[in-house]
């Protein structure tokens, strides 16, 4: 039975103990990881022996936040933690065995499985970073500039840059605390928003190029082939959020990205939805065997791009349009 | 002589006056309009008379947040205040026979001219519309939902949603307390900054498709033809930060967006650096008669932009790369 504690509980309880490991979840972004990062040095500084997993799926794009802090062969923790992990089914491989000695769970899932002796929630924070900052200002008072930074990488990864559905006053709130600390907002910015790799902007121009539109400029549906990923060279990392770019046309109500992925009949389908609008992303999925919520939902599917467009055009011709 | 006072001191002279004007800038931005909206509205909920001066090129894009405090034909005002406007020369027409008689100015350009008999300037604010809501704060004590909404477009509008460089802790802080206070910023984000028409996207996948690399990849060029405009149907709405796309490629220095204006012997250059490199956009664009930051620049030439290229290339080489 896990015991759900306060932030100040949480920080109490780590001023308490020592020797720390950290883990993060599969295919790990910035709130994982900067949480891990800023929770590490922060325990560091504050005199304690912490260390981050090493988690094998890190990316170039986020490992100088937590490299430091990675744990040497021959540690051995006397508690673990694990941040923004709502579930034991995303620990990585490596984090298996600690599946059912996870002392304390920091996250803001709304999900969460409650797996961990002492769990620190809340459903209602955009990023993990919002509840490890108030654990760490409640542990030392204050932060280091390397912990602003870490943690600005949580908050602003995990909200598009502050510009997502999730940002709350306090998010805004904790990243200006955060730039006063020290953290370098302006050149986070620029490398985490705004700069893209060559083959994310060329799949990004052959997607839009390609872009289609049904019921009246209603639905518009983007396909990403596996030719389209080798002719660009784009890998993973390259496709974050660009589910996003169908339903971010102006009249469009339901965004739909279709992308081949271990063969050409074998797909996985993204849908987003508007808010102002009736259409369910979690219901049109859900058809498909998937699954999600209102706004944004995902699922698989054994057929082919094309199959599985004419699918979702009898699909949306039922539920929602008149075909035409 | 223009005397510059402080936002407590501009908040107690509203406050001791009453019928006032309140002035725009020529090609009107989210800022200019979301502090005019707010400041009328805010105005006239402290029971004063406070009306906008129509400024014909308001754009459907921000006409909402303005429109219900256009001011009638026989308004007679007894002060007018300009927001966001750096100098005079940045009036539109209709606002040029106020040119002398603007009794407060209230901006955030260190460009600013003096103009006005009061100036309440904040060179360090990232917008105008933190400036605005620390004086509707002081004059009121509190701020309304509509003031409130009204600000967030000029903050965010200003900021890029708090991705551009100018941000500060400052901003994020003033922004938390617009939520607050009731600015519906999911909403708000979604159409301001997670919306595009569909000519703007396909202009994007045109422009991107088609972007040129030179000097192993540290310099990208875009060029935006009249038969691109043509084709997409974009217009100048549609254009808005475009000249940040090829600077916004992995390893790019120097991004270059070249477009035709009138004629295709009538060019516009902009030029985007990165702050850790030593090239510099104003160098760049003086050369062809221009000017700007070391960031941003610009120009206008009147050769093709084929020509301009060909300029670029040699004017780069001499400057700051070996010729391949």
């Amino acid at each position: 039975m896990s015991t759900t504690i306060s932030t100040a509980r949480a920080a109490a309880w780590l001023d308490e103990r020592d020797n720390f490991l950290i883990l993060t979840h599969r295919r790990p972004d910035g709130d994982t990881l900067g949480c891990a990062g800023a929770l590490a040095k922060g325990l560091t500084e504050h005199g304690k022996t912490a260390y981050i997993l090493y988690n094998p799926e890190i990316t170039p794009r986020y490992l100088r936040f937590v490299e430091d802090c990675i744990a040497p062969d021959d540690f051995s923790p006397e508690y673990v933690i694990s941040v923004d992990t709502a579930t034991v089914d995303l620990f990585p491989k490596i984090s298996k065995k600690y599946e059912d000695s996870v002392s304390l769970c920091i996250d803001h899932h709304k999900s969460n499985t409650f797996y961990a002796e002492l769990s620190c929630l809340d459903a209602g924070a955009a990023s993990c970073g919002e509840i490890v900052y108030d654990i760490l200002i409640a542990l030392s008072g204050s932060i280091s500039s390397t912990v602003a930074e870490r943690l600005y990488v949580a908050l602003s990864t995990d909200t598009g840059c502050f510009a997502f559905g999730n940002t709350t006053a306090k998010t805004l709130r904790t990243a200006s605390f955060l730039i006063e600390a020290g953290a370098p907002h302006v050149k986070l910015n620029k490398q985490l928003f705004r700069t893209k790799t060559r083959s994310r902007l060329e799949i990004e121009g052959i997607l839009i190029s390609q872009l289609e539109y049904m019921f009246d400029g209603k639905v518009a549906i983007a396909t990403i082939t596996r030719d389209m990923m080798e002719a660009t060279g784009a890998g993973e990392d390259d496709l974050d959020d660009i589910a996003a770019i169908p339903g971010s046309v102006e009249g469009v109500c339901v965004g739909i990205t279709i992308r081949e992925l271990s063969s050409v009949h074998d797909c996985k389908i993204s849908v987003r939805t508007r808010a102002s609008h009736p259409y369910d992303a979690g219901v049109i999925c859900a058809h498909f065997g998937g699954g999600g919520h209102k706004l944004a939902a995902g699922s698989s599917i054994n057929k082919t791009a094309d199959e599985v467009k004419q699918m979702l055009f009898d699909l949306l011709s039922e539920l929602y349009f008149t075909a035409k």
